[in-house]
């Protein structure tokens, strides 16, 4: 079970005291699920001492007050018409979160989750300069706790379920959209969440990255890309592999060749302190090497937790350095128009001794 | 097939040549969908002329080249590795765009699906003001032509048949996870996606309007809230029914011929020129009658197209009057805590006739 008592208090001790604030206001529904449990509320509210209050739309008040493990929870309309159960403040949102905030000089209530160009409306909302304590807040999120990492192994596992179930349908004649409906037949009948819509792409539709499943179906020859991920707890995973439907040619051996190396390469050089762009950068020069670059054509990884993708990234852009407890994917992938592409997709935990790879599934190209 | 260059020349004439711009920038995956038949695209611009640009980061670029019905399509990058097929402007997305707009005096060049609030962002990017024409561009949206409106029809049969496959499926001992799978499969093997994830809540759970489907498992005199949409060619569908497993009590009945009535009344008074907030009203009164509207806690509907909530919005707050070819749904509930739900939704097509309901699945309680 997931500690989001434990995750308040961190909120409280590492942003609202150390940066010397009496409340944060946190918005963002995945941001709010690390403080609640619930992503229904629209709005949570953290205090110095430790307390939680959250703020949900009418329509969603029953869902957040069945889901919420800490704090207390209010819902807010501008009518009267309430069901018993309802505890309400009056007014919209901006008003219900500013009489649920202390009155203080400007500097002393945080915010989490609002883009710059909206904190000023958030400003003159509340009548108080705010101070965006987001970052300090994406650090609490990066680093996994034991139960979320427990958590995420669930959903591990369950994805790679998944992926066995999908592999086990692989027959000639079979479509992108069946596959599809195998992986999300699989999850769900388990009682979890698909993390994000399956990706199953045969031949020329594997080398769209992010391809939709479709009606084509399977032939002989065929590279096979299967992207699957489960949501269980509120935590996600992700997982990648392809592979050629009958036998492997030489061309299809020699790329998946090259995207395992470069996955091996990436593997090898993170740790604790390292810039995550570098790891991309790793990835990146053996592709180079092999010829292929050109057609790695997105960031290397990203970190996977309450969202599917969140940080850190692994991109030439980013500008992090990997963290103790972060978790994050590893794939690199090439994707040729017209053939197909190969994309190998790990989960791995940042450890002290270095990486650890989280997912188990066999990374074989041959079926 | 969806006739997506007649919305870019409606885009073209309706927008940029009325207010006297030379092109507009269109922001938004569901935006961009409606003018160029892909929403992979990061962001599109419509000239004068009727031409259209799309821009795709270089992971979406390959799907956007497959899917796009309409204009060119370029990628963007800092770098200079790139595979043959790519078309690329250099730079980041921002600087990309500004290589592809006119350079005007201000007040030449729109800007849609972009918040206020970031629209200064945009114009220092440009370095031009910029003229909001989202809501000129909402109106286009919400005007379903007669392939969009064959869309969506294809994606209520779709809904109707899960519809039917779910009813089918229920037994005593099944969970709603089942039956969010059987529902799952029948849209997807259909080659088509689901337009959100399905709400199946038995019993107490259905006094959450959405709930997610969780391992609880169906008894003798639940209630069954099902909630499902299929996506066909870009549209959706959105359609909810309410059954009683077992013979349905009285008190079922009672708030079963509530909510129906609702609708009933909302629907004969729907017509073009009639305030969306009056249709609210009407179904809120029915419910107040019935001295149930304390457990009616949402909007009575939402325009349906590219997105499964779109304008325009049958709710309290609601400003906006109903016009002709809006498709929305009407979908009175109540939701009583410990006890369960109930909710009927239909789509609806306003026509000069007043409202053709679109949603054919039986309305009936008892299974």
């Amino acid at each position: 079970m997931i500690d989001f008592a434990e995750h308040a208090k961190l909120v409280s001790h590492k942003i609202v005291a150390e940066s010397g604030l009496n409340a944060v206001i946190i918005m963002g529904a995945s941001n709010i699920f690390y403080v609640t449990g619930s992503d229904a509320p629209a709005a949570a509210i953290v205090y110095e001492g430790g307390g939680v209050v959250a703020l949900a739309t009418r329509l969603e008040y029953l869902r957040a007050s069945m889901e919420i493990r800490v704090g207390e929870l209010y819902t807010y309309a501008k009518h009267n018409d309430f069901a018993e159960h309802e505890r309400v403040l009056g007014g919209d949102l901006y008003e219900a979160v500013r009489a649920l905030i202390p009155s203080p000089g400007d500097g002393k209530i945080g915010l989490i989750g609002v883009a710059a160009n909206s904190r000023q409306l958030w400003e003159e909302k509340m009548g108080t300069k705010l101070v965006d304590v987001t970052s300090e807040f994406t650090k609490l999120r990066r680093a996994k706790d034991e139960a979320e990492l427990n958590a995420i192994k669930q959903a591990i596992q369950l994805a790679e379920q998944a992926m066995r179930r999908a592999v086990d349908a692989l027959e000639k004649g079979v479509t992108e959209s069946d596959i599809a409906a195998e992986i999300l037949g699989s999850i769900v009948r388990n009682g979890a969440q698909p993390a994000f819509h399956p990706i199953v792409a045969f031949g020329e539709h594997a080398a769209q990255p992010h391809a939709k499943p479709t009606l084509r179906s399977l032939q002989v020859g065929d590279l096979v890309k299967i992207d699957l991920g489960a949501k269980v707890e509120g935590y996600c995973s992700d997982v990648t592999r392809t592979f050629a439907f009958g036998k492997a040619s030489e061309q299809q051996r020699k790329l998946f060749r090259a995207v395992a190396r470069a996955q091996e390469t990436a593997l090898e050089c993170i740790s604790v302190g390292v810039k995550a762009s570098d790891v991309h950068s790793k990835a990146y020069e053996v592709l180079k090497e092999e010829g292929v670059s050109k057609y790695f054509n997105h960031g290397l990884g990203h970190g996977v937790g309450i969202d599917v993708h969140e940080e850190p990234y692994l991109s030439m852009e980013s500008t992090t350095t990997l963290a103790r407890d972060d978790v994050l994917t590893v794939e690199p992938g090439v994707y040729l128009p017209g053939y197909g592409g190969i994309r190998i997709e790990d989960m791995v935990l940042i450890t002290d001794k270095g990486p650890e790879v989280l997912t188990r599934f066999p990374k074989e190209l041959s079926l």
